[in-house]
């Protein structure tokens, strides 16, 4: 995705007196909560004296911070904190999970998907050679719109790792609990570990509890930054729904993955950045089945996803006629 | 090293009466300077308001960041900020350049050496069986007293790479001008890759600048500390001294590297934590040249490292006698 700022920054020396509108990395702007800003600072500046001076944690995590997560976040799946790891991320723990399984197993990833599924496999040299965007030995398993974004298992292979994102970045689609059940049978049959990213969990609005919000102050304020960022998203989606173009995802997920028939994702990316100077992601940077899609994120400030709204519908309304 | 948690573990449970005195882990106990800790809170407090969010920050670290360590650290050496990359770590560092090299190359590592250095090839399955606490396919270039910490590079065999730490955790071996031009030489011809270890540049101290004293605050901040925990080592060393128990490093590293010539670490670590209640760190878990050795840490507070030292003193007379 280097190549994408590379683009933008070529873009801002050609334009120096425009304004370039993110609507690629999903890149989260809005403030957390005073709550959560006000414990750290405290930390911090705890540091500085002997008794708040922490030296290494525990590798795990505290186990306060690890029932805290296990009460809150799983208690609904029966997750005990002995099984939550605090770490600096889940991108690098996808990445060191598929380390942690060795060079010699076989994946299988979503197409499209978030990128990091195979990133340790493609530095370990056990992918094979890249052809039409697709390494030669991971298993693509298709989930474009004609497959309703789930893949068919009747005709995938056996992997011993299945990645699985679910709700999806990018498509935004999220995974019917039949469905999950159809993958973990298919993986059980087959011996298969699931790799299952769920990164977007606290997006999804059904009536499950999702006992994040009942830390007192958290869940205020997580809910207004995921309802702010769920309010651009459907500024976005106005624009391209007022266009008839395809506009997945949005709902779950703050990202929207706009379909062009026919087009270059990367060519729709420049004539977007050239012609309105709104930063997308093309595509094609989550899986070969990406070709004829850009993502957008929502997770810009207000004003200035308005803006990005508002230039893309001048654009594509001059684009039409 | 989990199995040195578990025995102590094991012995708070048996002596549940008894102050464990932590000399073991390299863990610092002292605050860090006021002005540093405040930074940081500041920082973590911004986060709660528009001007001060910070989202996702750039891979490589801010430039400004960049700037002031190459200015800082390295203005000495010619390393210009595009050449630094801030990380979460650099143990972290450690094992993931090991993975960027790829599984089929070969490793030089000291012995006696930090554990990271082949983390990620055991766990790549590359290093082949474990036999006599050494690895089949790790080439050890042995760095005991008798090398004076130094390894015989004339019997070296040839490694795509060379894993080197200087000053040496845990031996506190600090290699010479000389020494170090030997070793450039010796991978420059056989065309291998250094990775070099410095973690402990700060505490060397001869006549050559070391500008992190130059940050104002930070100069005093650091120096104070690291004289702090010098202090302890100096505490701890003594005892050894009077002892006639040659105790290596101290100077350069906040650790001692502590000779019980004939033992094995296991049985020091295990004779000392249950005499004295005083953990320590297993030579062996530095590589097979560590078997007689003992780590003794100097990160502790100054009370709990008299503490220690007068525990391990009384100890060691009585055992003597």
């Amino acid at each position: 995705m280097i190549e994408i700022s590379l683009r933008v920054a070529q873009h801002i020396e050609n334009n120096p007196d425009v304004e370039v509108i993110n609507l690629g990395s999903g890149d989260p702007t809005h403030p957390v909560p005073e709550v959560v800003a006000s414990r750290m600072a405290d930390f911090a500046r705890g540091l500085s004296k002997l008794e708040g001076y922490r030296g290494y944690g525990p590798s795990q995590g505290t186990v306060a911070l690890r029932e805290a997560i296990a009460e809150t976040l799983y208690k609904h799946v029966g997750v005990k904190y002995t099984e939550v790891f605090v770490s600096d991320g889940s991108q690098c723990d996808i990445t060191r999970l598929q380390l942690l399984m060795g060079p010699k197993v076989t994946v299988a990833v979503q197409d499209t998907t978030y990128p990091a599924f195979i990133e340790a496999s493609v530095l370990l040299g056990q992918t094979g050679d890249l052809e039409d965007n697709k390494y030669e030995k991971i298993v693509y398993m298709k989930c474009g719109p004609e497959e309703n974004f789930f893949p068919d298992l009747s005709t995938t292979p056996r992997t011993d790792i299945i990645c699985f994102c679910s709700p999806s970045n990018p498509t935004g689609h999220t995974a019917t609990r039949q469905q999950l059940e159809d993958l973990v049978n298919f993986a059980k049959g087959n011996g298969s570990i699931i790799i299952f990213d769920a990164a977007y969990a606290t997006y999804v609005t059904d009536d499950s509890p999702r006992s994040i919000f009942e830390i007192p102050g958290a869940r205020e304020g997580v809910r207004y930054i995921i309802n702010y960022y769920k309010e651009n998203a459907k500024i976005l989606a106005e624009v391209f729904q007022s266009l008839g173009i395809k506009a997945h995802g949005g709902e779950h997920v703050p990202y929207l993955w706009v379909h062009f028939p026919g087009s270059d994702s990367w060519d729709i990316f420049a004539e977007i950045l050239a012609k309105t100077h709104v930063m997308t992601t093309p595509g094609i940077g989550f899986g070969p089945g990406g070709q004829e899609f850009v993502r957008l994120s929502a997770m810009g400030q207000r004003d200035a996803t308005i803006e990005g709204a508002r230039r893309l519908k001048t654009f594509f309304l001059e684009k039409k006629n």
